[in-house]
């Protein structure tokens, strides 16, 4: 498996402006929409369907909410707010409302952001029954008629919560998950830059010649879609995953972000900070404090999948997060899903081809006479094969592919490349684990 | 067990005024009368006495020692010393002696500090039969005639050393202990204010409903105090004792000071840790080698009780230390003693309820169905309740109270008060050990 | 074993000189007539010859290069180079030639280093056959000729290898080792300092009425000889060998250098690193990927001989280092060399005596009783033992010689002293184990 000129930004952010206009929640045919479109890239993505009611862990499944319009008009007609503009002008899972309602009433109702008051807010209320819309602070000066007409065309009754599954097998039954997202209306990093990601890194291990892992992706609704998901699989995936990904936050271009696994220590933490270290220069390392995603539940305790957040801006912290400003163009780039797409190319093929490699040779080997080691020597002649040298005086089957590059100062790919040369010259093997002392 | 108003700062310095005059060393009528004191208010005290020439691991109890006063006049009947003024004016120990000594014998047999010319000097010879007098070094001058009458009513004959021990029974037999040494005469930092704190963290431990683990208070001549309980006890407190504490200059209100158990890491040096960290603005932190008490006998190898030392300055780094300085209202204050009793009744709750909570839900829980998750989701609107995810997040088990506050940074009392909610709500349950991985 | 007054720079510088004008390659008689030089000094030296074509772990021992005479003239007879001067101007391993050649075929076969343009590089080929001369780069403008005669009396042709041998048995079996090379033409810090180092050790350790360890003395080849030498005694060495230091570079007076071994952590590294830290203002301390002698085969995978490398300059880092300004007084002073052996003496005395000290008295010990504590207690007073207290505490079976300096920051000789005195007043037992806790 070897990285390759694979044009994703451009159309990674093509796809990305195709499934931006559905009205997604965390059930609805936003998300099946969603899902649909993603088939068209993974014919072979399942899509489960679970029944409102059903348990997922501490969690049921709601209701299914689907919405069709919804707007607020003066008497006089004049419409006021209408989420055919912007999904984001109705609070997710409103109850159906149509009715005159005055201004103070309205207005109980209405959501703004005093701080931002040129956006509209991301507004939901999944588990308490209520209606409101969401509006730019300054447009509440719009609202000065006494009375307004208000019409919910929404549905919320039984129905199925629906989650994208994409797994392609490998030569182990071992697996590295990668999770998405796909519950958050039309909002660009902080939604479908982890979907575009997805799709696009499945789509390149599919083609593939070979791979050692299996990959599984999850495409699935924040938190109720993870526990979901976990209520049935946690015992396979405790057992077999040995690394996992949240998606999100992937399409801008800023410094790049880690979010650890609750523990630490993991392989998914060891990769994804041996590839800071040594490609960026410089990146922000949060705790595990500051989380807010489907890690809360895959590494929570008793669960304890290692799953890490390899993100550019970290959800939360940058003024357009959970606002109609995290847009397509502003928020999230083509070069922005190139770099991010590149990076995670990098992750991938550096944790399918990791191992634990020990040498075959007692005793410094002779690269001389393997044609790897200069045959005059003078002041400076071995300074090239110094970093070849310490790579193979770390393969002692204690150290895998990142562990070595961190003590020989070598970024991951630069090891690999040298573990093909080790092999070639029949000087090192790999193994699947650290050998016994 | 919860902390309460409890009037403790100045009650314990109306205690320590009282216990002041008494002429304490290391055996003798003044401990005798010291424990006594104590005894007013912890009626169960019980006094054990330990005959002079009986052994205490390396050490032998040397014979009782008791002075009823003491002087150096000069032949026409002037007093210059006078140990009814201040009994530091005598060397502790000092052998029975009445005679007329020349100027040049007496000084032989005079201590004072150059370098504190204004206070008298602590001195002892336990050990080495010798008489002497204390004063301050600008004193000296005054002693300009040839001859002097020395008259020192001592006595030192076999006798018997004197410990009080207070146990107050938990649920559990492990236990809490609290040493502090009563042979110091009138020093008020270094000596009184470790009396008056272990009296008074007893009396209110005494009026609380319940609590988990037995207490035991120490009161002893240092050194060969713990040497002759430790003769007896060693085996018992190594078993039994989670966490040790040696009480002593807690009276003052500078910087905390902190000095670890021989080994660190333990329960005691990881509270204080949390303490000093969250509780704090700043705080100094010794090592093992700039101990300096009991728990030089608590933690030598092979007895290795966990006991550390939480104080205000710590002993032999304040110019009063050991002088006729070191003296009530000035080393040590109402306020200074209020202050170690509440942050040692925080070290004791947090101790008596500490335990390693996991939780009995699998991933992260559904707050909102609990009421403790707000109902709508707007940017900002969990902010409040990361803290409590965050708690909730670190109970797996293998944390104890303090190591998640450690983690989720936040004080010991917040965790609690998490806990008590979460015990509550069913969501965890809080384990004696830390549960198998 | 005591360090003595050993009257070393001065004989060690004298020695150096001796053996200066041999000239030295992987084989021949120039190693030979150093070795036996060596002999001189230590008569029971033994040399094992190892016939070229043998197995050396991944190596093969080359054919023997001995050479009598070479040179480049003019064809008038004015001689341009000659090996007499200086044995750096052959390339190592140069196989013989005579004949004429033109100027451009002469300059292929001169190596010189442009940026140090007055020295003559160190150059060797040992394992393609070819010949080479080196000169000073500003030398080149003397080349004017058109055609040179080039005269080399070299053969290469099945021999042996030679390694010196001494070996000083101790009480106990396991051994401690120190390996130095002997293949350097005439080049003073990087080749016969360390030599000398070695075999004035070897000298003082032999005139000591007693010691505990075995120590071994290689004096080899480099690389080619220590793989020799592993290829038969590798697990010998790894089963015995409890530390081990490679001797290069230790003849300069500048800071001195730490060069670990491959895993870090060994008893070599903690000895070393304690000397540093109590012994020195300031020292270098590089990496394993910093390395470049003979630890590349005594520390590989699966050898795993405790080497490291305790040096002035390190190897590579000084401006003389391989070429002929690296020239005894220059480099190598008899004052640095003394200062060598003064540091490795401290190292000797405290590997041979480490062990685990162990108090037989429970509780802090009543010093007093034994006079090693004041008998008169006043501020200040106890000072001078607290360093002996500290040291004391620590010794519980689980700290050796260098951990309790480390933890009671005191030098490794005062702890010496300080155990005796333990020893003497039975305060303690030194075993060779940590006990069980």
């Amino acid at each position: 498996m070897n990285p390759t000129e694979f044009p994703t930004g451009s159309s990674m952010f093509s796809f990305l402006e195709e499934i931006w206009p559905y009205c997604r929640s965390i059930t609805g045919n936003g998300v099946r929409s969603t899902l649909q479109a993603i088939k068209q890239h993974l014919p072979d993505l399942r899509i489960h369907e679970f029944p409102s009611g059903s348990s997922a862990l501490d969690w049921t499944i709601p209701d299914e909410w689907n919405i069709s319009r919804a707007s607020v008009s003066t008497l006089s007609g004049e419409v006021l707010i209408d989420v055919a503009a912007n999904n984001l002008h109705i609070v997710g899972y409103s109850v159906p409302f149509n009715g005159i309602v005055s201004r103070v009433e309205l207005l109980e109702h209405i959501h703004t952001l005093k701080d931002q008051p040129d956006v509209i807010p991301y507004v939901t209320s999944y588990y308490k029954k209520r209606w409101g819309f969401c509006v730019p602070h300054r447009d509440l000066v719009r609202f000065s008629d006494e009375y307004y007409h208000v019409q919910i065309d929404s549905r919320l009754e039984p129905g199925s919560l629906s989650i994208g599954e994409w797994v392609l097998p490998g030569t182990s039954s071992r697996e590295i998950l990668f999770s998405t997202y796909c519950c958050h209306p039309s909002m660009a990093n902080d939604q479908l830059s982890g979907i575009g990601l997805a799709v696009f890194l499945a789509c390149w291990l599919r083609e593939q010649p070979e791979r050692r892992y299996t990959y599984r992706f999850l495409f699935l609704p924040e938190m109720i879609g993870s526990a979901t998901y976990l209520e049935h699989h946690r015992e396979w995936l405790k057992e077999k995953v040995i690394a996992a990904f949240n998606l999100t936050c992937v399409g801008d271009e800023h410094t790049w972000s880690y979010l650890p696994s609750r523990s630490g220590g993991t392989l998914s933490d060891k990769a994804v900070q041996h590839l800071l270290d040594f490609y960026t220069q410089e990146s922000q390392h949060y705790t595990w404090n500051d989380r807010g995603s489907d890690e809360s539940m895959f590494c929570a305790p008793g669960i304890d999948i290692p799953m890490v957040s390899l993100m550019r801006s970290k959800y939360g912290t940058f003024d357009a997060y959970h606002t109609s400003a995290d847009r397509l163009g502003e928020t999230v780039t083509a070069k922005g899903l190139q770099e991010s797409f590149d990076m995670y190319l990098r992750l991938l093929t550096a944790l399918d081809q990791n191992g634990y490699p020990i040498t075959k040779i007692l005793g410094e080997p002779q690269l001389g006479k393997r044609g790897l080691y200069p045959d005059l020597s003078i002041k400076g002649s071995t300074d090239g094969v110094k970093q070849l040298l310490n790579v193979l005086s770390y393969c002692d089957g204690q150290h895998d592919l990142f562990d070595i590059g961190n003590k020989a100062r070598v970024n991951v790919e630069e090891v690999l490349a040298l573990m093909e040369l080790f092999v070639k010259h029949d000087l090192v093997e790999i193994c699947d684990e650290p050998s016994k002392k």
